[in-house]
């Protein structure tokens, strides 16, 4: 009984003509991150899974996929433990290694361990697939790439706009319209959750109301409570969130918060005076979280105007001593991440995409079996060597069979070489698009084909 | 305590100057392809269990990473099986996906899928990483990059010609010397053990003998006579392993050997006709075997003359209904695949990467703190926006540390605005290399800058 072929859901395969999208996308991307000075690096799929445990928080360490240790190393499984129903224990006897959640942990591994060959500040980028456990639905796969920029060394607020005026670039020259980039302060937050004496709880709260746009206020609310919130808490954090207006009334009460919003509104004002973008505008969000432990300044997420259902096409922030898990202290980073299938979903619905990107064989070589194919196949190697790209047709099909490849495939040129030619000493050359075709001599063939554009 | 970082054994970080050489490449070898009329593809990384197994052979199953089951899936665990020692089922229990082992049955899963929208012959190529639970050695990881290109379509002879010309302009525009593709085909090796009445021990022969360049042919007479041979088989093999040359005994057994045989020299004497490269030369070897179950045609594997302790840096075959698998039948396949990491490593100890492939920053302009900064920016801005690479000290850092920096960067240009320059209304632009510097006009920067080349 044959398998039914599929792909494993939350997963996609990309045809030639996505391919091609996503090489065009990746182009722009890497010469916009090169001309802010960041270099590339990649890093393995896969890293040790206590490297990836402890950082991102709980609710993000359920979705890191686990490798299956090989060969003996399974009969080592801890079966008390599975029966103890300590199932984390029984992982860690069948898992070494997993695959990489983002590409920010591995970055802190990578500086941590070549520091001694890098030059601070670093300025990496770096463009990989990562892999989440997540419920796959629209624009959430479990496999997807992610673009990151980030610059590892002292903290400077220039870091900031430098980030937020390179995803100016990037959207400009994808095309891509109506963006917001909401941005916010981590301290804003702490000083919110510890105005209402619930700092114990911190990373949970940011958790969840990351989650406002997913599951709105009142879901939240309900999650809250869970945890422990009281009335009076849960009204505080509900008027924060409704009225992000009267923050002003917060930032009376801290200094802390006054700074963390002048230095929000010196990036706005930074960024909107050197951006030559006008579809990305910067808005601050108080209540903007961000789902991911290890922030500590600066955060920000992209989101288009028009598609928001689509989720946030770029996100990132300051983080502070995230190398610290492996042995490199008093270093700071900032970085940014591009959502790539994100951007390519919004630029396919946003139908900005040039035309013919594709890069369709030019020339193919008709197939009339032998001895006709003897020279045709000399003529293939020929025009490749200067530079075209050319199929010969592999069997000896009938002749509309070949000329309906030609057509699907967009093939432009194709040239006919058969008893009839050979007689005459000519080739037949036939222009697709416009049905013409020409007869020329077959000594002049290839510099005929070479004068063409 | 915190972590010692390291990549896991069998895995590699790419450092910049890594990342440059195989983007480079990467740029021929797909540019090399697209000339064949190979279309790009991509899938998953990981596919269901079931489909990659049964194809490979059994010694290559074991080296399939598995990927534990994500959340409370883990809890159905079979201990029952485990408890009986039947791992195997105890692993189907905890784990429903894989990671890819090679690019050619997730093609013959793609094609299945998507027979509907390809026109055959299909043409495709595909870049990615495969992962194999190897024991790491020199010139073997355990996630490495393969580049491959298969027809699926009718079996053509110009198919199996068309591989190997193909590899010949790869390597040769590579740079890569002094190179043997041998090829045989897999008719040849199953004559012979049919011959010696061994029919049924076909596949595991085969990866033995696939192992005599890496363990020597006693050791593998060891493992032919463990599966069961006799003395006088394997007298036989031996007698075929050392003396290829006697072939021509062979063939006169048998008209199917014949038939093979003048496949392979009509191939080579194609090869031999068409090409323009030197530097890859053909032999047909009659104990080739390829490790692989499915071929079923011609095989082939690229070896380096000089380092033949890296292994093959490429290889491929034909075969037939791969994608029988997935309920579509009468399909042959002839593909390559090319060893990404063994062919840079190869060019590297060749030296043969051209100097300058990195792309550093073109322009630093360093810090001299408020309010010169604000202006700079604006020059780093407009610069990338005419398409030059351009980086702002992130702090205001001693002058010699930030001249080290792009010293180490190799960072050709420098452009200082401080408190002198600003008086004189003047700019100073600093030339790493000669360590020349002018002084110019605040109004003229951009131009000067952009007049450079």
């Amino acid at each position: 009984m044959p398998f039914k072929p599929t792909n494993l859901k939350g997963t996609r395969d990309f045809s030639p003509i996505q391919m091609a999208q996503r090489k065009y996308m990746k182009n722009i991307i890497s010469r916009s991150f090169g001309q802010f000075g960041f270099q590339p690096i990649e890093t393995p799929s896969f890293e040790r899974r206590e490297f990836l445990e402890g950082l991102y928080g709980e609710e993000a360490e359920t979705l890191i996929f686990k490798i299956l240790n090989s060969g003996h190393k399974v009969h080592k499984a801890d079966i008390k433990a599975f029966g103890e129903g300590n199932f984390s224990k029984f992982i860690s006897s069948i898992s070494e290694k997993a695959l990489r959640y983002d590409l920010t942990i591995p970055l802190s591994r990578y500086v941590a361990q070549h520091r001694n060959q890098i030059t601070f500040p670093f300025r990496r980028y770096q463009i990989q697939p990562v892999w989440r456990a997540d419920r796959p639905q629209y624009g959430r796969l479990q496999e997807f790439v992610q673009c990151d920029a980030d610059i590892i060394g002292p903290k400077s607020i220039l870091n900031e706009i430098d980030m937020l005026l390179l995803m100016g670039m990037i959207f400009n020259r994808l095309g891509v319209k109506k963006l917001t980039a909401k941005i916010n302060h981590r301290l804003v937050l702490e000083e919110l959750i510890n105005s209402i004496g619930a700092q114990p709880l911190f990373d949970q709260i940011v958790i969840h109301l990351d989650k406002i746009d997913k599951i709105g206020i009142s879901q939240v609310m309900t999650k809250l409570s869970a945890i422990g919130l009281d009335k009076v808490q849960l009204r505080k954090i509900e008027h924060f969130v409704e009225s992000p207006d009267e923050l002003a009334n917060l930032s009376n009460c801290s200094s802390i918060v006054d700074n963390a919003l002048k230095e929000l509104k010196h990036i706005k004002s930074q960024y909107e005076k050197l951006t030559t973008s006008i579809d990305l505008k910067i808005i601050i969000d108080p209540q903007l979280a961000r789902g991911l432990n290890y922030y500590t300044g600066m955060v920000t997420e992209v989101i288009s105007d028009d598609f928001d259902s689509i989720g946030s096409i770029a996100a990132g922030g300051r983080y502070d001593n995230l190398t610290a898990k492996f042995g490199l202290s008093n270093v700071s980073g900032m970085g940014i991440s591009l959502g790539f299938d994100r951007i390519q979903l919004l630029m396919e619905q946003q139908g900005i995409f040039p035309k013919d990107i594709s890069q369709n064989t030019q020339i193919l070589m008709l197939n009339f079996g032998n001895p006709y194919i003897d020279l045709v196949q000399v003529w293939a190697q020929n025009l490749r060597s200067k530079g075209k790209s050319v199929e010969v047709y592999p069997s000896q099909a009938k002749l509309s069979k070949q000329l309906t490849y030609a057509n699907n495939l967009q093939i432009g040129t194709v040239i006919l070489y058969g008893p009839d030619e050979e007689k005459k000493k000519e080739v037949v050359v036939k222009y697709m698009k416009s049905r013409n075709q020409v007869s020329i001599g077959i000594d002049e063939l290839i510099t005929h084909i070479e004068s063409e554009r």
